[in-house]
C-alpha cells in the first residue's frame, strides 16, 4: 500500500500554539510602515502621536457677529446705546481669526444696524467674550493617540487638524493561500466523478480580510510533491505567511508535511483538537507556514485557534473579544479526553433561560458553521457535559438577535425554510431558528422548556387524530397549558426515482428494494413503523431499515443519487428534486406551544406570517400542501 | 450688512429624520446587484439562497482506508481473519467517491497487509459504515441563507460547495463628499492667517467606509454660490447621495441652503440637536443631499443621527447595535428644553459602579470625540440630569476595556500622557483615562468614589508640606484608608515668550502684562493666589485674572500665540513649546488613592510603570522634573 502518515504526534492546543508562537517571536520581526493619515482607518499606531499644531490655529470667533475692543464698549447700556463706527469693528463669521486691537465678539443677534456701516450695541462686551482661544481644542505637543490604538474616523479628523498627515502603523501582512488536491475543482468547472468543489480557500480569504490582513489566493495545486514544494517555496519568499489547505492528514497523497520538512522545519503536526487534529505548524526560512485540514469545520476551527492569533501577533492587531454568554445545555455531550472539542450550538432564549442545543458534530458538516449561533468548548480534561449543565458559549450572533428568535425544535418540513426567510424580512429584528430532531424529541424539548414551538405530525392510532392526543398524553399531568398553532396538511408517501423503475406502489414493495429510513422519533418513522406492523412486515425484511437520515430532503437526495431505491417522505421534497412520488396518505403538521408563549412578540410575528396570503402562496407552490387552517390556534390543555 | 440665514425652523430630531426618510422611501428605489460569491464578504442578501448541488456530491469515504462490499465481509472474525484480494477492495482516501458494488469503508488502522495486495480484516463491515452519504452536509434545494443576511466567511464556503457562484446583494451606495469654505485648506497646504485645516470630510470618508458604502471626496470648494451650485448639481447626477460640509449655518457666506433650494427641495433646515443644530436635509432630483455643520463635533453627531440611518436605508444594511451601559453621572448636566443634547463622557468602573464623567461640551472640541468612551443623551424634554443619577451611555469602547482602566481625575501634568501611552503598551488590556479638573476637584471626585486616583499638588501653608495635609483634612472623618502614590517633583513658574520681552522675574511683574489664569481649584491657581496674597497684590490688578484655562499646555499655547504675555505653569510645558520659563519653586505632584484600590491589577500596572527606568527616563527628558520617589507608597490615613 502507498505510504500514509499514520503517526501524528498529538499535543494539546495551548501547548501547540505556545510552542509555535515562541519560535515566531524569536525569528519574525514585526513590520511597520508610514502611511498617509487619510488612508489609516482601522490601522494600529506604533507609537504615541502628539499634536504638531494648535487647533484652532489662532484666536477665532466662536459666533457670527462683529469683533470689537472690549475696552471701548464699557459705556454701552439699554438706556444709552453705544454707536460703533465702521472703523471700530469688523464683521466676523464663526471661525474667523480675531486680531488686535479686537479682543471680543458681539453676536449678530445683539446688533442693531442703524445708518450705513453704523451699529448700535446696548451692553458692554467682556474681554475674550465669544472668542475661541488658540489651542482651545488641541494644544501642540499634546498627546492625541497612544500607541497600539486602532484608528477611527474621528481620530483621522483630529490628526489632520493637529497637523499630522503621515502616521506610522503596523504593516498589513500578506497571506498566501494554497488549495491542494487533484480531485479539487474551481466552483465554475465541470463536475466529474470524485470532484470536490474548492471552497475552504475562499473562506480563508474572508477570515484573513476580516482580520485586516491581505489575502493572496494562489489557486489549486494538484497532488504533485515537486509542484507543491516549488510553489510553496516561491510563496514563502514573497509573502509574510503561507496557508496550505489539506494534504495535512494521513492519506496516501497527503504531501504537505513532507514538503514542509524538506523546505524548512515542522514544529507541530497533530493537535488534540476536534474537529481539526491534523494541523501542521511550520516555518520555511522566516516565513510561518500553516497546514490546515480539508474538512471545512476542521479548517475553520484550526484557523481560529492557530492562524488568527498568529496574524494578530504579526500585525500587532487588537482582536475584539467575542461575546460570551452562559447557557444551559439541552443535550448531553460526550467527548474524549484525547482532545479539546468545539461543538457548534444553536442558542435561544426560552422562559428567561438561554438554551444551547448542539448541532451536527461532524467535521464535514459545513452547514453547521452557517447555522451555528455559537461555539461551546469541551476542554480536553472533560469527558463531557451533562444536559442541563451551564456552559459558556462564544456567540457568533448578537444577544439582541437571540432574544428575538423563535426557537423551534422538532420535525422537519420545507415550510420551515419559507418561514425562516419570511420572518426577518417582514419583522427586521426577528428570526426563526429550527433544529430538526423529529416530532417526539421536539415535544420532549418543549416539555423541558428548551423551545418555544415543536413542529410535529404524530398520528394517534386509537382516535385517528393528529397531534392533539399525543400532547394530552405527554403534558396531561405537567400542569402546563398547551396549545397548537395549526400548520399545514401535507401528503406523505414514497419518494422514488423518476419513472418509478422498481414499481413501488404499496408498503410491501419496499422489501424488494434498497430503502433509506428516518430516525427513531420522527413522525415519518412512526408512520412507516405503523404501516409495517399493520401489514405484518418485519423490519429485518427491509434492506436499509437501519440506515437513518434526518430530513425529507436528505432522503430525496439519496434517492436521486441512485444510492437507494426508495424512502418515505413528503411530496414537496420529491418535487423539489424532480423525483416521483407514491402517496400513502395525508397528515397534519402543526406547532405545539405553551399557551403563555403565544404572547411573545416573535411568536406573534411567526403566526402572522403563517396566516399571510404570501406565505400560503409560496407553500402551495411547493406542492403537496393544504393551508386551510394555517395559523389558527387550538387550545389543547 | 451681508445677508444671514437668521431664521432656522428648528424641529425635533426624530421628527426631522422621519420627515426626511418618508420622502426618500417614496422617491428613491433601493438598488441591488449580482456579484460573484467570492467577492460578497459583508454584503447583504436580497432573497433567500437555496443550494444548487448536494454536498458531498456523491457517497464518499469518511475515512482513509479501503472500500468493500459489506455483504462479503460477514465471515471475518478475530479467530478467523478474512483475507481480501486485490479485486475485492479499493484503496480510498477521505473524500473519495464510493461506487457500487462497494458500500462500506474499513479504516486504515484496522487493516493488516499480508501478501502483496492482500489485506486481512478481523471483523465484518456494516453496510454504509464510514461513508458520507450524498447530501449529508448540504442537500440541493435546501435553504442556505435567508434574505437580509450579512455574508460571513463560512457562508462563502458553503455557498460555493452548494454550487452557488453568483449572488444578488444590495448595492453599495456611492456618497459624494464636499468640503466648502474659502478659509479651508488641505492639510498639506501652507497655513495663512485665518486658515482652517480641512478634516471633517476625511472623518466622513471613514464613517461612510465603516458603513460599507463608497466615499468619493470631491475636494474643497471656495465660498462661491455658482461654483457650489454647479458642482453639487453635477454630483447629484453621478452619485447616490451627497454630503455638503458646512455652509449650513447662518453666517454671511453660508450658501448651502440657498443652493439646495435653487437646485431642489429643502425638507429640514435646523434640528433641535446639540451640538449640530444647523443641519440641512434636502433632495436634488432623486438624490438625497445632507448639509452638515462645520464644527467637528456637530458634524459627527449629525452624521450619526441623519446620514447613518439614511445610508442604512439605501443599502438595506443591518446596523450593529451599539453597546449600552447604565452608569452613574459624576457631575450635574444642565441642558435646554430647546434641544436633544449629546454629551461626550469618560466612563470608568470604580468600586463596582460604572461612572460617567462629562467631557468638554463645545461643538468645536474635536478632541472630546477622540477622548470619549461614550455618549450620554439628554432628551429634549429633560432640563438636565443630576449628579449621581443613573444614565444610559452608548459606548465607543468595550466594557472589557473600561473595566481594566485606571480612572484618574485631578490635576494635569505632561507625565499623564507618558503614562497613558506606556500602560497599554506594556499591559495590553490596561488603560489610563484621565480628566483634568484640578487638584481639589480631583480629591472631591475621589471622595465620591468616582476615581481610582487623584493627581494633586496642593501646598499646606501651615506645614509647608505637599498633599498629605490636605488629604488628612478632607478624608479625616470619612473612615477611608488613604494612601499617596508618589509622583514627581516639578518646577512651577511663569511661562513667558522666548527672550522674556516683558522682563518678568517676580510675581509683582504680572501686573505689568496680559496674564492668563488657571481655573479655581487647580493647584497652580492655589499657588498663584497664595503668591498674590503673600505679596499684597489684588486680583483686580492682574489684567486677565478672570481668563481661565484648564491645562499647562493651553497656557503655553496662549503665550506662544502672543495673545497673552505670561501665565503660570510647569517647566515641561514651557519647554515643549520652546518658550522661556521663570522658576518660582518646586512642588510635589502625587496621586491620592484609597488604600484598597492599590490591589487592583490595573493600578498595580500603573505603579509598575511609574517605577520603571523607561518611564523615568522619558520624564527627565521633558525637563523640570525629579523622579527620586516615583511609585513609592505613603500611607496617609
Amino acid at each position: 500500500m502507498a505510504k500514509r502518515n499514520l503517526y501524528l504526534n498529538v499535543i494539546p492546543v495551548e501547548e501547540a500554539l505556545e510552542r509555535y508562537l515562541s519560535v515566531i517571536k524569536e525569528r519574525v520581526a514585526i513590520k511597520t510602515e508610514t502611511i498617509p493619515v487619510i488612508r489609516s482607518l482601522g490601522r494600529v499606531t506604533v507609537s504615541a502621536i502628539y499634536a504638531k499644531y494648535n487647533s484652532p490655529l489662532y484666536n477665532s470667533a466662536a459666533m457670527d457677529g462683529i469683533a470689537v475692543s472690549a475696552g471701548k464698549t464699557t459705556e454701552a447700556s439699554d438706556v444709552k446705546p453705544l454707536v460703533l463706527h465702521k472703523s471700530e469693528y469688523v464683521i466676523v463669521d464663526t471661525g474667523d481669526p480675531i486680531h488686535e486691537p479686537y479682543d471680543a465678539v458681539i453676536m449678530a443677534e445683539n446688533l442693531i444696524e442703524t445708518a450705513d456701516g453704523e451699529i448700535q450695541i446696548t451692553e458692554p462686551a467682556m474681554s475674550w467674550q465669544h472668542i475661541r482661544p488658540v489651542g482651545e481644542d488641541i494644544v501642540a505637543h499634546e498627546l492625541i493617540l497612544t500607541s497600539n490604538h486602532k484608528i477611527r474616523p474621528m481620530d483621522i479628523g483630529v490628526l489632520l487638524s493637529a497637523g499630522i498627515t503621515e502616521i506610522e502603523v503596523y504593516k498589513q501582512i500578506n497571506v498566501a493561500i494554497f488549495a491542494t488536491g487533484t480531485e479539487i475543482i474551481e466552483p465554475d468547472q465541470n463536475i466529474e466523478d470524485g470532484s470536490i468543489i474548492e471552497s475552504n480557500s475562499r473562506m480563508f480569504e474572508g477570515l484573513v480580510t476580516e482580520q485586516g490582513a491581505k489575502a493572496h489566493r494562489q489557486g489549486i495545486l494538484k497532488d504533485d510533491y515537486a509542484l507543491i514544494r516549488d510553489k510553496v517555496k516561491e510563496a514563502c519568499d514573497k509573502y509574510d505567511m503561507v496557508i496550505v489547505n489539506a494534504g495535512s492528514s494521513a492519506g496516501t497523497e497527503d504531501f504537505t508535511v513532507h514538503v514542509l520538512r524538506e523546505l524548512g522545519e515542522v514544529f507541530v503536526h497533530g493537535v488534540a483538537i476536534k474537529p481539526g487534529k491534523p494541523v501542521i505548524l511550520a516555518m520555511v526560512g522566516n516565513t510561518p507556514v500553516v497546514g490546515l485540514p480539508g474538512y471545512p469545520v476542521s479548517a475553520y476551527i484550526c484557523y481560529q485557534n492557530f492562524v488568527r492569533p498568529l496574524i494578530n501577533y504579526l500585525q500587532n492587531s487588537l482582536d475584539s473579544n467575542k461575546e460570551i454568554v452562559e447557557a444551559y445545555l439541552s443535550k448531553r455531550l460526550v467527548s474524549s479526553l484525547k482532545h479539546k472539542e468545539y461543538v457548534r450550538v444553536k442558542v435561544g432564549k426560552v422562559e428567561d433561560k438561554i438554551i444551547a442545543t448542539p448541532l451536527a458534530r461532524g467535521a464535514g458538516a459545513a452547514m453547521s458553521l452557517v447555522r451555528a449561533d455559537g461555539f461551546c468548548v469541551i476542554e480536553q480534561n472533560q469527558e463531557g457535559i451533562e444536559a442541563g449543565e451551564k456552559v459558556r458559549v462564544e456567540l457568533c450572533r448578537s444577544v439582541d438577535e437571540i432574544e428575538n428568535t423563535v426557537v423551534s425544535i422538532g420535525s422537519h418540513d420545507l415550510i420551515l425554510d419559507v418561514l425562516a426567510d419570511m420572518i426577518p424580512n417582514k419583522f427586521s429584528k426577528m428570526h426563526l431558528s429550527s433544529s430538526h430532531v423529529g416530532s417526539m424529541a421536539g415535544l420532549m424539548a418543549l416539555k423541558r422548556g428548551e423551545a418555544h414551538i415543536a413542529p410535529i405530525h404524530l398520528l394517534d392510532e386509537e382516535t385517528g387524530s393528529y397531534n392533539i392526543a399525543i400532547i394530552k398524553k405527554l403534558f396531561g399531568n405537567s400542569g402546563k397549558h398547551m396549545a397548537l398553532i395549526k400548520g399545514v396538511k401535507r401528503v406523505q408517501g414514497f419518494i422514488v426515482p423518476k419513472g418509478n423503475p422498481k414499481h413501488i406502489t404499496e408498503i410491501s414493495d419496499v422489501t424488494k428494494c434498497r430503502y433509506v429510513n428516518r430516525q427513531v422519533g420522527a413522525g415519518t418513522r412512526v408512520l412507516f413503523d405503523y404501516l409495517l406492523k399493520k401489514n405484518g412486515i418485519a423490519s429485518s425484511e427491509v434492506n436499509g431499515y437501519d440506515k437513518e437520515i434526518a430530513t425529507h430532503m436528505a432522503v430525496a437526495a439519496l434517492v436521486q443519487s441512485g444510492s437507494v431505491d426508495c424512502g418515505m417522505g413528503i411530496e414537496s421534497a420529491a418535487r423539489a428534486m424532480d423525483l416521483n412520488f407514491v402517496p400513502v396518505g395525508h397528515e397534519e403538521y402543526d406547532f405545539a406551544i405553551e399557551e403563555h408563549n403565544l404572547a411573545l412578540p416573535h411568536v406573534k410575528a411567526f403566526i402572522e406570517i403563517l396566516k399571510s396570503a404570501e406565505f400560503q402562496e409560496k407553500v402551495l407552490q411547493l406542492g403537496g400542501y393544504e393551508c386551510t387552517h394555517c395559523g389558527e390556534i387550538v387550545q389543547v390543555l
